[in-house]
């Protein structure tokens, strides 16, 4: 199962290395419509001209801080030709997709750059090399897909003596799949669509797809307790998760799936999110589901977001809650309908967001998979629901449009920082009886911070996730960036970031609901979980890795307090 | 919300205190019917004679360890009147409701007793105690409904000065509930039945109904992970923790709920099922339901356990399971059809497994809980597929009978055991593709060590809670006891009890699925999680209680490895 890899970055298509200075397949076109130009600029005011990323020649690296000797011991930790110093290498690995990471790449100023990059052939040699780390005192910062917006893959050497990319590319396939159980063992390394593709070759699916699905692994999903677009009808990761490896420097932590105990504390959960800081996921013990025989998207258009959170509460906890359910607020159904208005599903869906009230409907798209009848029994009874709740049914096409455009948002973000605008993503859950209250303070923090720099703002929002007690908020945000110096525009972005993440914080929602925490959420820890909650984590680390090489600087802060 | 309490033991009907000597209600009725005695009698042979527990007055209990200084100390924390010596409430809080600690209360020779019980008026109370007890190095063992059957509430000072029994009483009622959220704070010493009754008059319920539900507290059932009869529906207790405030001795863990995050590792899960090793859980932020409209039980007969097994995976998997779902094996049918051969539900029942076959049939009780209209569908769902496995319906007598007598078999045992017979239970969970291999190694192992103490033995299991991945086994054996002095009966307890999670470990199981760890179990942690897993809670236990006073001698082994 396990794919042919080139060590010079040529991988199988489905396992392709991203562009250092973007998103997903560098080939993939990133342009602009005119529509769309058109409609930002009348929010906005003027874009700025196209900068392109410079090219790698232009990049100010440091050289390696590892020496002949690391790096041989390294090498005989996980064989010739698994360990890289080249430039390229250590650039591909060596930041995330945040809008800090990229502000930085493009420019070519990278706040770090791992010492080297190693990929070791199995969990053995994961374990060697921990080893050959612990005993040269080398931070280790586990790799899966990179697609971390958190900061979570990057190259801090703390007080250690340097850092190496661990990349998991090489731990990648199914050791076993059960259909009697709907389990599956799958390697840390693995790409998603590596193992949606083994799973559905059985008639079983992981029915887990997050924005960053192409490319991110199930050890990354684990690590940081990831949540996808169909979570509310599979689950979130996290909860799909069963058993473990994880390689430690104090040892192998293996914990076995069961379907049930009381055997003490789940330590699964107290390894699931824990961001590399604890040790690396090697494999992950899941549950898997039957591949549905029939997805049905469906689009609503309700009055209002607080009374399509109310309807989507309502499904949620009359069981008919749909797999996929994701309700724009006002702003971002407003967005979405005058970008999408020269297509066919933008004008159906205009007709309707105009009969409700524009700048007052909001779109809901749900999406329901499964078995043909119980699919037919929930459509029925959440389409009862919805229409007593004044839902009107578009139709198909602007769910289409949806499930077809799913993973490409991360392209158009690329498109609008060549522009030169600040545009990011955050996420939060709530209480249901907290979530309006949320959604104000955290859009009004984004709209302030951001019209500080100069002008409107776009600052949008979606229901993504759906619990029985409450829901997860999406922004979306794009402003004006005044800065042109690299750290100059990471500073700007810094400002509204922190002051949404103390709206958030005050407004009483989490941190966050599926991008983790990484270096950029780290300062709210100790609000989210106490001083008492940091210590246990950091006991956790203490035990399990007393010198702190593993991922340092990311999820816990570094005094209780 | 509080309810009144009077010291000296004497509390509301539902929160009355057990006897020392055996569960329940003391008044309620123990006697053997004369159909149940017989068929015993065919089964093991001769029973003994009653054996009565003897009285308080011939209690060998070693005085309090306290002295006045200490007790005046606890005093002030919690106030005049919440500290006691009287020999009455050490012995009440002395032990829990385990085969051995009743061996040992029956006969008045305890195997510890606290020196002192406390009983804090609030969660500052508790953590005001636990300061005094850090500071006079006394150990701490947290006391909700006493209910343990794994050692949870033995009094172990281990190397401390003492040991006291915090006793939660006083920590009682909600503290809100959320119709809108469908979520409740509820304070740790809440007995389950004053938690359901303040929710169902707000037409919700906990839907946690395990065998001990009459006297266990919402703490506890934290604190040990508990599952309960109806939570295939309703989700195993620890699945409906969404927050926790837990007073350690280094500080309280506040974890407040959220719906869903990726803030880092779930330290809630690190709290849930610490067995107040860690801190004392003073509340519970819990999930709560719907108050089910109607509820049906449905009996059948299926041909043989493996089938039973076969199609209880395809109701889960398919997603019609019922929420109450029993599956007694071969073993479990012909005893208790033979017990109730006299009852008008027995002889239904009887002609039903007469048809399928005596000896290979077995019984399949199904609840299904809802509203009307999707507890129809789940029942059609499940009924074709039960038919197209060959069950039969046998109707809702024997439903109703389950329910009426659910919370009776530890009156039972008691009865068992004042004739002098080695009876217990104990159960784990294994995939369903493992599910038969667990069974047929744990019957044997229990079959081969009990009939070495001479005479056949009862051995019967049952099926009771369900997952995608798999199920519940629990067992209830019942043998010849061959020696009368106490710890020589204790001895050979231990070794069929030994024998029988040696052969659970081997065969794939989990070491408990239900009753937690206490002192029974830990001897198997190692093998359960392994000796990082271990590391990782003696890391916890290192952090938020330094001096081990918090129930020592529980869930942790005393060394990794």
């Amino acid at each position: 199962m396990k794919p042919s890899t080139d060590w010079n970055g040529v991988l199988r298509t489905d396992e392709q290395r991203m562009p250092w200075w973007g998103w997903g397949d560098e080939s993939h076109e990133r342009v602009l419509s005119p529509t769309v130009e058109a409609r930002l600029v009348d929010l906005l005011g003027e874009l700025g001209h196209p900068e392109p990323p410079v090219p790698l020649e232009s990049f100010q690296a440091p050289s390696s801080r590892l020496g002949s000797d690391a790096i041989a011991a390294l090498t005989a930790a996980v064989g010739v030709g698994q360990v890289s110093v080249e430039l390229r290498d250590r650039v591909l690995n060596g930041a995330g997709k945040s809008y800090p990471d990229l502000v930085r790449m493009r420019s070519g100023q990278p706040l770090t750059l791992p010492d080297a990059v190693v990929a070791p052939l199995d969990a053995d040699g994961v374990a060697a090399m921990v080893k050959v780390c612990v005993e040269l005192n080398i931070a280790v910062v586990p790799f899966g897909g990179g697609t971390s917006v958190v900061g979570g893959v990057e190259a801090v050497a703390d007080n250690h003596t340097g850092v190496v990319s661990l990349d998991l590319r090489e731990l990648s396939g199914a050791e076993s799949i059960s259909k009697i159980d709907l389990t599956a063992t799958i390697r840390g390394g693995t790409r998603a669509p590596t193992a949606e593709a083994q799973l559905n070759a059985q008639g079983l699916t992981l029915g887990h797809f997050p924005q960053s699905y192409e490319y991110a692994t199930i050890g990354g999903f684990a690590a940081t307790r990831s949540s996808g677009q169909a979570s509310t009808g599979y689950g979130r990761f996290d909860a799909n998760v069963l058993g473990l490896e994880m390689v430690a420097p104090t040892g192998t932590v293996r914990l076995s799936p069961s379907p049930g105990t009381a055997a003490g504390p789940d330590m699964r959960a107290a390894c699931v999110g824990s961001e590399g800081t604890l040790g690396v996921i090697t494999a992950v013990d899941l549950r898997v589901h039957e591949l549905p025989e029939v997805v049905k998207d469906i689009a609503w258009v309700v009055r209002g977001f607080e009374a399509g959170a109310a309807v989507l509460r309502e499904l949620e906890q009359n069981g008919c809650a749909p797999d996929v359910a994701r309700l724009s607020d006002e702003a971002e159904t407003e967005v979405s309908l005058s970008m999408a208005a020269t297509s066919f599903a933008g004008r159906v869906l205009g007709s309707y967001v105009n009969r409700k009230g524009r700048g007052i409907a909001c779109l809901l798209i749900t999406g329901f998979e499964g078995d043909p009848e119980s699919v037919a029994t929930r459509i029925a009874n959440a389409t009862a629901i919805l229409r007593r709740a004044g839902a009107s049914r578009v139709g198909t096409a602007a769910g289409k449009a949806w499930r077809k455009g799913r993973f490409q948002g991360p392209y158009l973000r690329d498109v609008l920082m060549e522009r030169g605008l600040l545009v990011d993503t955050l996420e939060t859950s709530a209480p249901w009886s907290g979530l309006s209250k949320v959604h104000q303070e955290v859009s009004q923090s984004l709209h302030s911070s951001l019209a500080a720099h100069g002008g409107e703002p776009i600052v949008m929002c979606h229901v993504s996730h759906l619990y029985a007690s409450g829901a997860s908020l999406y922004f979306t945000f794009i402003g004006r960036q005044p800065e042109t110096d690299t750290e100059a525009r990471i500073a700007v972005w810094q400002k509204v970031k922190s002051d949404a993440c103390d709206a958030i914080i005050r407004a009483g929602g989490t941190i966050t609901h599926h991008h983790a925490i990484g270096v950029d959420h780290r300062d709210w820890m100790n609000a989210e979980i106490g001083n008492s909650g940091v210590g246990m984590l950091a006991a956790l680390k203490r035990e399990l890795d007393p010198t702190g090489i593993m991922n340092p600087g990311k999820l816990i802060p570094p005094t209780p307090g």
